[in-house]
């Protein structure tokens, strides 16, 4: 019999789970969204040619972010305890969902259960739903401000799991911009929840 | 004598007036900020260097960013009057005003009158301020998920300007990373309004 290729879910990963609410953002207004971004099927199809590489690397870049973020005071905060320091157990828990993340995020089709999930994802980093998955104590809030600008950081930082994999000019310049655009329109879809009605 | 090199400033445009009021945010929370995003004096340094491209092609920039919005119309209808076509006259006074920004995202230091402004472009696309300083009629509202996914279109659609002006790589890569980050620091900026209470 062939191997099963399931890989186990991480703990409080919930896409595509029945209990995931619906998105209040509908395809159409996605569809504008991505338009906005200037995201076009040659993104998709491009984020496809190298999935191999986010799927082989996708654990060492949330670690090459994360190292970004342990640099920083203002942005490990979010990850503290009750004591203060940072919640190993929670870090744990959530690196396993970030990295799957990175998977999904070059692989998936954007598609109703997508933007579900990434409006769980923006409510997991608000009061609304942060530390609940995990059954954590660490503060209620990974501020707006740290989640859109880190989103360029995130963007330099993977170039060179791109190069190192052998990508070139000009398929690394498009490679980038896909990815960048990629992960533009999920930090704009994560704002949704902490913004003020009707201002989104 | 020589020359006076002074330019009018665009109606409207109050960079360093004293009738701007203070951010709210503080230069501390600023320099959180930029740290986040990956900002360091070599960023500073390189635009600078390259200053005259954003000087020369400023114009030419908007023009090229607009023609992409103009193409949508999720984005046009923003600048729509009561007839629903795009009011002209409201279009050409915000254009003079997003040229200046181009010159001053380039040049200007990131110290308080630079901070304060920035809140004040953000409210501008909000109801707070919107069409008040050109006494408009257009939607009272930029929603926040268009400034934010526009921003890595225009990060793309600037770099043909940094060819044609002859950068090349590296140098054109590091241009291009100081470019996407001034644009990010700056929509970071423009959604504290946005953004519920506490979350921003």
């Amino acid at each position: 019999m062939a191997q099963s290729t399931l890989i186990p879910e991480p703990p409080g990963y919930a896409y595509g789970h029945p209990e995931v609410p619906r998105s209040p953002v509908s395809i159409d207004e996605l569809r504008q969204i991505e338009s906005t971004v200037g995201w076009t099927d040659q993104d998709t199809k491009i984020l496809q040619r190298h999935a191999e590489i986010f799927r082989n690397n996708a654990e060492s870049m949330v670690d090459a972010w994360r190292a970004l973020i342990a640099a920083q005071p203002h942005l490990l905060q979010w990850f503290a305890g009750p004591d203060g320091k940072r919640d190993e157990q929670y870090a744990a828990k959530v690196k396993k969902r970030f990295v799957q993340w990175v998977v999904d995020a070059c692989e998936r089709p954007h598609d109703q259960a997508w933007l579900d999930y990434q409006e769980e994802i923006g409510l997991r980093h608000t009061p609304a739903e942060k530390n609940r998955t995990d059954h954590a104590h660490t503060p209620d809030l990974v501020p707006l401000r740290y989640l859109i600008a880190f989103t360029t950081a995130v963007a330099i930082a993977t170039r060179p799991f791109f190069v190192r994999a052998g990508v070139a000019d000009p398929e690394l310049r498009k490679l980038e911009d896909a990815w960048a655009k990629t992960l533009q329109l999920h930090v704009t879809l994560w704002a949704r929840p902490y913004t003020k009605e009707r201002l989104w």
